[in-house]
């Protein structure tokens, strides 16, 4: 029998939700081997705190799991918290702890040990506290990897909604707008729907920036300028690129039930229709990278942490989205 | 028996799908009089083209309907063309046509006889090629009304939107966001849910501007100087105003479920989701005016004029929505 593939799990912060959801998650089997890279003091108190029966399997860089663990059990890479844990409690103290998590995690993806990582949520605020200059997973991801690009993409059942701006004041997203940035995400979201996920020839609908995507310039001339010149180009070289559409008329049956994904201008033009559809089960996925990476959507959740008050929905779909992405690769 | 009250239906342009839906309207009774503002040659050709069996009955303001139409017949108030019409084919020679059958229409609102109005699309585009400064019936019909500010909100079944900015660029949106067209939109959206839609209390989810509603500045400092300043003066005043909450997890059944209407900073932020839910079956409702004007979501589809291949889900809900607004009123 061919070994598992083995994929590593990060817990996050770890006076969040994210050692909950990677323990109520061992309660079922998982199809492949999966690594939570965390401490073992952490989850069996947290264990205990939520009156799970979870045992802890111990794995490291010499002995990894070759097949799945079974039911009721988690395989655990020991990685001690630098200061004990109160649920809810942040602690600056545990920031290097959170990183080398994540370091331990996205190395591993880089020599080829796991098939890809899957992370629960990070609390940017007290990683900068403790003097560490944090942006975000992702960002810290592109570092790791050497990779000058990334795109943020979000997936649920039937929806996938790619982004060529994130996190930026909506004041400043016209501005980034720039012809560059467009066309190397609009690269990097089609080699990764037809590389990771598997579509020979992905479908893309392209939202303009403006209301009615412009209306023939009259509500704004990036359309005309930006996006229309660089689509053009793009679909010269081969790419299934349709728009730029207004936004409003794009989310609908009619165009989405004959597209692959949906390329955004910005955050609040694709996410909402994409949360709203998603229901507590969407998964974001960072596209780009020599690795794959996908991600629950939510956050750490402080003042849940140790209630067993949750869903871990997004983290099964992370999961799920990872396998498949890896799954189909030679 | 009480007279039924009196409604001004406007098919809008003649070469688009409006006269088309006014007629499908008709092979069912209305619960009130509803009056076809236009050319009854046009509506009987229209008629032919689509096979139908819908007899026209004239009215004017001499003799206005008591009763509301049987299945199969459509009160008319003619109203006549200026040149003939292709269906599909624009002829600017019919703009002024167009904007004697909405004077008409809001005249008699104003004036009492029409109990609220209800507009199937125009098409801005000819009505300005006949010479005609012309951007939309709701400018059209707040100069009519002498109305300052209206506020654009669109509907559908469990989820009203309403807008702070509609039709402008994208980068003009953050410098639009003063805080004085802030409270004088969200002053309306509540007043009009109170009168029009006889909600005593209504509780409003009000948006971000930025990605994570600035996430405590970091992303936009518009939350923090500009929104949250007038909501709690509003809220000083008793209005319900929950926010400014992140617009990718508002749009969720956790809040939505607990709210009266979104209040969403800018067009693309809140009608995809709005339109998503909506599913061609959704209203565009003008607040703020002295009269009641709803109206259909989509533009005025050339190409299926005359077809029959159309679904009139969206003017059934736009009159309905006319029908409640006012059932309401003393």
């Amino acid at each position: 029998m061919t070994p598992s593939l083995v994929y590593a799990l990060t817990p996050g912060e770890p006076a969040g939700i994210g050692p909950d959801l990677c323990l109520l998650l061992a309660a079922d089997a998982q199809p492949q081997a999966l690594v939570a890279i965390a401490s073992r003091a952490l989850l069996t108190e947290r264990t205990a705190l939520l009156g799970l029966d979870v045992s802890l399997l111990d794995v490291n860089p010499g002995a990894w799991p070759r097949v799945p663990a079974p039911a009721g059990a988690l395989y655990v890479w020991d990685t001690p918290l630098r200061a004990p844990v109160q649920p809810g409690r942040l602690d600056p103290a545990n920031a290097a702890y959170v990183l080398e998590t994540l370091t331990r995690a996205g190395q591993g993806c880089l020599d080829g040990t796991f098939a890809g990582m899957i992370t629960a949520p990070v609390h940017k605020g007290v990683i900068n506290d403790a003097g560490i200059a944090f942006s975000g997973h992702t960002e810290f991801l592109a570092d790791l990897t050497g990779t000058p690009q990334v795109v943020m993409m979000l997936a649920t059942q039937g929806l996938r909604v790619a982004l060529v701006t994130t996190h930026l004041p909506l004041k400043d997203v016209a501005a980034a707008l720039q012809p560059e940035r467009l066309e190397r995400v609009a690269r990097i979201l089609h080699a990764d729907l037809r590389d990771k996920f598997g579509i020979p020839a992905p479908r893309i609908l392209v939202c303009g920036l403006n209301p009615h995507a412009g209306e023939g310039g009259h509500l704004g001339r990036e359309e005309i300028e930006v996006i229309e010149p660089v689509l053009a180009r793009l679909r010269d070289e081969g790419l299934d690129l349709v728009g730029p559409l207004p936004a409003d008329t794009l989310f609908t049956p009619k165009h989405l039930d004959h597209c692959d994904a949906v390329l955004a201008m910005y955050h609040d033009q694709g996410l909402p229709v994409l949360k709203y559809k998603g229901f507590g089960a969407a998964v974001n996925v960072t596209l780009g990278m020599p690795i794959v990476r996908t991600s629950v959507d939510h956050g750490t959740a402080l003042d849940l942490a140790g209630s067993g008050r949750i869903d871990s929905g997004s983290l099964k779909v992370a999961l799920d989205t990872a396998y498949r992405m890896t799954a189909r690769r030679p």
